[in-house]
């Protein structure tokens, strides 16, 4: 059902505006500019908007309608809403503040709005969203700018600016999204509602969170956990003070912190503590496989750098594997004599493709290494690209060898390391600026390759019984 | 003594070469671009070396040679040394490597290379360093590309690549330095030395450490304990593969990682965790006075990222203080009516310079609040420029009335949100891309403030007795 949300055929946005820098301007321009179907707006007091007819209500509108967006102040929704019921409305985004978040009264106007969406049979994002975004479908139903750069990570969002914030982010730093929800007040569809729509979706691949507070939390739980794709979430409000503005901020109530990270380890949600993890954790899980286990290989041409991740591989509970003398050996050849060809591997500073390429594909031969994390450390004496090259050939090459051995990378330095980095993009591995937030990203693949291991078992032994 | 190596007149470079491929080469072009002082090339194989006379010993230099790169093979540097000494140079950087970090008979080399420095008094950085960059004194002698942005920011590294590539990051992200120091394998100036210099440096306003391992332990704590100056410390090598890198990587041995811990609380080190937190705390450091207290408040045009900010204030022990009545009062006038004026204050969305400035004032005036954290979260829908344009101001305007209030910033989002930042930066208030960084810079400011209240109170009970 939620289809008519995401995929409508035909969309009629109620509060529409000629004027961009009203909500109801900004997003019948930007649905206009991506969507291809019927758009219809409707504005009693205009008779054209954008140069489309406009009607005075959802009811005279001659086509059918799948989804209505409804943005006009919040005594209005009601009887707006009713209109899209008797119309035969089938989804609908309300945009409109003023409900639940703003205290008793509107929750009264809220559960309303929800009774009347029930009775006709209708779905309901919001109220206090700030729309959705399916890329895929070149839909923009949001104030978002503009259509996020093509990729399999769907995120889904609590906080409506913030995560328009970071959705217009991830177009300036080439994070592919696939979908963007602003959940909002959550009052129809919630988080289980969407999880399951993503789950369902070919084109989602990992699940990205921005969490204020969950709602039906045992259903959620046991939801979520029949779920095998990677669901990352950072969960806000665990403060006291975090908490009492989680419940002005969308009305939710954000709950004991200890409770919601034991609840996520059970759904197998992967929580993470801040922003920058939480892409950094979603951009590993859309494009590159999870490992076998949890033996990790580092290779880098700078020692520090390879010891900082070393460092962070430890705290993260990933284990720097002992290399087979084969892969010491091959390794040897190619590697100056002075350089440390044990794991964490440095090259003391040499840098070719040779170097990476041979080094590499003899990490990825080795039985014992599971993961790869590959540093480049970037001086003007050295050239970015051709270690970039290299990783992407093997990537390219051996997918069927390499078989399901991630590589993580990090590209540091100044001038001259973008080009390098441009070209990893480009092969879809995932590039971190500092060496840590490589190792948390990996650590997120083999937390997630962990917990389905787990259900697994799990399942194997309630088969049994 | 160190300032002959800092701000030498004269310099040889022993090892010189015209082809800059070759680090002799690389650091020969770096001095003369940015250098103003006498340069004389070393290198008995060439008579010219860009279009200067080579000598073939630093002993045929007719003028005085205040200090003298050694860029030749291991196994030359000793006699090199040895005439450097003879010759009356006051200071060596040796960026030669094949010393300590490599084993037994390196070590020995290295000891007897201490001797011939010890005998002629001169002082050494190195060996095995990446050189030494003095920015206010225009003096590249380092194979850094470039000379960094101006700054009061003062970096020691214990390794070279990793300090190399984090030093050219800083151009790119215009994070000013002052001085840049590979301090090697510290077998003659070490941590002590270098602190102790930067300390009475007056260009010096923070100091930032990459530390694998510190020698001369109880002594170091007993010196940087007597400095005021911030100092924050990465110290890797905490993992037991790190350890083990470190030792193959400079000869350091990285030790416990509960003692350094401790060392470094002890000396008022502050340690961080990873590479972002260093940058993050010098930066803020660097331009912002440090907080009379720990009392904090968030103000922002986004609900969500305030939240954000609120949970890391929890995390990192910052108390999100009580507004005083009359603040709020004020905030209440200029915010709309269904914006939140308790602390995390939180504008729903709403952003003009006139709320920024008013708000900003009002917290800036109540005398409760100790430090406050300025979100902008960006949406095509808003300007990131006028509120950007208010803090500003406002930083500018009321310096003896803001008195030791530092002003944190977090302008989040996507296209447009830069020329709100570059704004922010030339009023040298420090940016951070999300809030919890934001937060935790500022942390490190409330530390620092907190350690030299301790100092003060030990040494006026000192005084007592």
């Amino acid at each position: 059902m939620l289809s008519s949300i995401f995929e409508p055929a035909s969309i009629a946005v109620i509060g529409a505006s000629g004027n961009e820098s009203k909500w109801g301007g900004r997003i019948l321009k930007n649905i206009l500019s991506s969507f291809k179907g019927a758009v219809y707006p409707v504005n009693p007091k205009e008779a054209v908007v954008r140069g489309l007819k406009s009607y005075p209500s959802v009811l005279d509108i001659p086509g059918d309608v799948e989804m209505a967006m409804i943005i006009v102040p919040a005594q209005s929704v009601l009887s707006v809403a009713q209109e899209c019921g008797e119309k035969g409305v089938k989804g609908l985004i309300v945009i409109s503040a003023g409900f639940s978040e703003t205290g008793n009264a509107g929750a009264e106007l809220e559960k309303q709005l929800v009774s009347v969406v029930r009775k006709y049979g209708m779905r309901m994002i919001g109220p206090n969203t700030l729309g959705i975004v399916n890329e895929p479908a070149r839909l923009n139903a949001s104030i978002i700018g503009q259509l996020p750069v093509p990729g399999s990570i769907s995120f889904i969002t609590q906080s409506g600016s913030l995560g328009l914030a970071l959705a217009e982010w991830t177009i300036d730093t080439e994070i592919g999204l696939c979908k963007v929800i602003s959940s909002g007040n959550k009052a129809d569809v919630d988080d289980i509602d969407i999880i399951e729509y993503l789950d369902s979706d070919p084109l989602t691949g990992v699940i990205a969170m921005y969490v204020e507070g969950i709602t039906r939390g045992r259903q959620f739980i046991e939801a979520v956990r029949r779920i095998r794709k990677p669901i990352v979430a950072i969960k806000t409000g665990r403060s006291k003070r975090g908490a009492k503005a989680v419940f002005s901020h969308t009305g939710s109530i954000a709950g004991s912190d200890e409770v919601y990270s034991a609840a996520f380890r059970q759904a197998g949600v992967l929580r993470v503590d801040n922003i920058d993890d939480l892409f950094d954790a979603a951009l590993a899980f859309s494009c590159q496989p999870l490992p076998e286990g949890n033996n990790v290989a580092i290779f880098s041409n700078g020692g520090g750098a390879s010891i900082v991740a070393a460092d962070e591989c430890e705290r993260q509970g990933i284990n720097i594997v002992d290399l087979t003398k084969e892969t010491q050996e091959q390794i040897k050849k190619i590697v100056p004599e002075f350089a440390s060809t044990s794991n964490p591997i440095d090259t003391a500073g040499t840098v070719s493709y040779k170097i990476y390429k041979d080094s590499i594909e003899a990490l990825l031969k080795d039985p014992s290494v599971d993961a790869i994390i590959v540093i480049y450390v970037h001086t003007l004496m050295s050239n970015a690209i051709p270690p970039a090259e290299a990783v992407v050939e093997l990537i390219k090459k051996s997918k069927q060898e390499r078989g399901k051995k991630p590589i993580i990378s990090c590209w540091m330095g100044g001038a001259g390391k973008e080009e390098g980095v441009e070209i990893l993009k480009s092969g879809c591995i995932p590039n971190y600026p500092v060496p840590e937030r490589a190792v948390k990203a990996l650590a997120a693949l083999i937390r997630h390759k962990e917990f389905l291991e787990k259900v697994k078992a799990g399942e194997s032994r309630e088969g049994k019984t």
